[in-house]
């Protein structure tokens, strides 16, 4: 299962940078091999500065090893030799009209003393943070996560769903980081679904992942927008770095796995802001856009 | 002392406010005042777009009540009520060849059941974030925190000083966010110093810190800088918002004793960028910060 999904991931980065190179027009990914000391290594590709993408990352990496410290507390585990291999993606786009994406997919392998699995499973999702709320895109990128979902348990949307909006909240602000899309930390088996069922389920997401989000991309790429635009999502790209560095697990994960900063902090965003106290006007789109993130909807 | 220590920095946060006004010659501090619902509050004064200052606050807050329940596991006492106070600030000037300065001084007690007094002790410091270095700057700084320092201790100065070098340090970076100042967590009183003798140490830091900082601010407030400059300061900013969002307690201690969140986070640097792997040219002033963020040095 580790190669088979390791060679999925190499491939699908290749498919996913190549379409947003032929989507960008102008900018090309650039790519950096790295190792980790402990085992294992990564193929980092950034795009920057580009007509459509701002700034951007599809890193793949496969680290190994014994479980850090801080990591066998998290887990509940002794200390145990671990594998984890995944691709990480985000995209951020230049024009405000456009949202941002994330996406993740990981597998993870714990061994007992004999070297036998001691655990073994899948987590990730894909979640959308627009600047600007036009709701036929936000039900879209929901209906392509249903659509996988729904093939393979009826109850795995929902569930996920509502994992997403959890999990992507910024506590300290009381507000989601975005719209969500769908979040699973750890698949678990059962007795109807294998490890295979697994495979297949995420393989079928990372298949579907250019579907759900360049199509949004595409129609918003060109809207003509303001400064007063370009400020606002550079404010509110402010709150993806509080999210980024203050809640989440995969940052924490990198860096306390000795990961290489650089592919880890990739995910920040390019130019951002931060203003005291800012609030939009009432009735503006900017309020529009903060109610849903005050109160998830359920968008299909 | 709560209430001597309160009114004092009551007093100086008039003084600093007024003075940065002054310097400053355009924008004003906008005044927010907050209750905290557990208990106690604060008065937030800040400053933006100004011709000097591009962001700023100097902040003071007096919170009370029950020690949440993560501060109770940091400081190792069970279930107690506390009380704190401080006075925070930090300026962010426009141009990039004037440092950003960060100070806070602080007072805390926690009580037995009984309501007396189990611990009391103030903490704080003052530190400098250089973005091009002047030397003289640095050593200047520092030498007015250790003239107040040798007032009080021959030792504080060296033991502040190394404690500032190693609490201000993005571990994930491995550097210093600058190049340091003073910093002491926790003064503990001992035979030759009483908690009377900490509160003269520490308004006498707060008396000198205009005398510290300002010198330097006035001195390069209008040196002529040009695009690339201020890309270097806005990348540099990046890393004090890590500090500030990954490493530090003080932010930590806001976010989890449910602190005003505008208040705590109103640090954060006013335009921020992150390019990927972005490493200045050998040989230029830029590269000569780093050096020196890499290898902390004695400046006195």
């Amino acid at each position: 299962m580790k190669d088979l999904f390791y060679n999925y991931i190499k491939t699908l980065q290749d498919k996913v940078t190549k379409e947003f190179e032929s989507i960008d027009g102008k900018a090309i990914f650039k790519e950096d091999l790295w190792e980790r000391t402990e085992g294992g290594g990564g193929r980092t590709r950034i795009i920057e500065n580009g007509n459509v993408i701002e700034k951007g990352g599809v890193n793949i990496s496969s680290v190994h090893g014994e479980l850090p410290k801080s990591m066998q507390d998290y887990f509940k585990v002794g200390k145990v030799d671990f594998f984890a291999c995944g691709l990480s993606l985000v995209i951020h786009p230049l024009n405000p009209m456009a949202p941002t994406v994330h996406a993740n997919w990981r597998y993870f392998e714990m061994y007992n003393k004999e070297g036998g699995i001691l655990k073994q499973w899948f987590g990730g999702g894909l979640d959308l943070t627009p600047f600007y709320l036009f709701e036929e895109d936000v039900k879209y990128f929901h209906q392509t996560c249903k659509a996988i979902c729904d093939k393979h348990n009826s109850k795995y949307y929902l569930t996920f769903k509502r994992n997403c909006d959890a999990y992507f909240f910024n506590k300290h602000r009381n507000e989601a980081r975005g719209v969500g899309g769908i979040f699973f930390d750890y698949l678990k088996k059962d007795d109807t679904s294998s490890l295979k069922d697994h495979y297949k389920f995420v393989t079928g997401l990372g298949d579907s992942f250019l579907n759900a989000y360049t199509p949004l991309l595409k129609k918003r790429k060109d809207i003509k927008y303001t400064a007063a635009n370009k400020i606002w999502q550079e404010v509110r790209r402010g709150r993806y770095v509080e999210f980024n560095l203050i809640q989440d697990k995969g940052t924490l994960f990198g860096l306390q796995t000795n990961g290489r900063i650089e592919s880890i902090l990739m995910s920040l965003p390019p130019k951002v802001q931060w203003k005291y106290n800012y609030h939009p006007e009432p009735n503006t789109e900017e309020a529009r856009l903060l109610k849903v993130l005050k109160f998830p909807i359920d968008w299909v």
